[in-house]
């Protein structure tokens, strides 16, 4: 996990652009991960853990419709958790995780370990359906590391 | 640290009360220490993770003077920071931490280790100043460590 950290730093310093996170099942981990770096301050500009739908909404100005009719776990949800976080924040890239980290919360449709993940680039964003079927723990490790890793992979594509 | 989070979720729940959090030096552990107990959603609003002093201002309101006369590490914006994610989220208690995690940062007046945190609760405030005096890990650690038993002791005290 700190070798993906490491990567997306000096990717990030490498292209002078900053980050920012939008989380929720992560709660603060993707955060936590990108600022055990020293020197992290240089290209990390915050994140919004945004746990309760309410800090979704008013936080975030992810639009409560949009959660009524997709539910907060889903692709639209994380796309404007993401655009949200970029307009608190101003950072270059943004990515924003919603999911269903267990052990409760789980139902047919959406089941423990459903996560979306979306990384917007400027203009550009991309959205992401993940299912890590482990426990609480392992399904926000693997959370936290796919996100790193889509933020890499966009970041060296639009170098 | 597990066992300090599930100390402050039970505690937390016996009381029906919410907390969230505002971090800069620890980058978004405290709310991923916390959020790592299962049926946290409970209790856990949110968090602010305001690494850049911009974030401070443009989220947490923050006003920009109090930081230019104070710093960005001093008692009176972990304070502002405190009531600022309080304002944000609603939560009842809120803790807000900042500090210089290191390596870099430190000054003669304001060395590496250096942590102010304040915890809100309702509208008492409290602020305490600590020097860890530990590497970058360490200080996050402790910070994070210290956060957690202050707000168990402010709702211990109120209940």
């Amino acid at each position: 996990m700190k070798a993906l950290a490491e990567k997306l730093g000096n990717v990030l310093v490498m292209q002078k652009k900053t980050v920012a996170t939008a989380e929720s099942c992560t709660g603060g981990m993707i955060a936590k991960v990108i600022t055990d770096i020293p020197g992290s301050s240089r290209y990390f500009m915050g994140s919004v853990v945004s746990y309760s739908n309410d800090v979704k909404i008013k936080v975030l100005r992810v639009s409560r419709a949009l959660i009524e009719r997709h539910g907060a776990v889903s692709s639209q949800v994380a796309v404007a958790m993401a655009r949200g976080v970029q307009r608190l924040t101003h950072a270059d890239c943004t990515v924003a995780v919603t999911g269903i980290a267990g052990p409760d919360g789980g139902t047919a449709k959406k089941p423990v370990g459903l996560v979306y993940i979306a990384v917007a680039n400027g203009t550009d964003i991309e959205v992401k359906k993940f299912n890590f079927q482990k426990d609480r723990d392992g399904n926000r490790k693997d959370t936290t590391k796919a996100a790193l890793q889509m933020l890499i992979k966009t970041l060296n594509q639009q170098a």
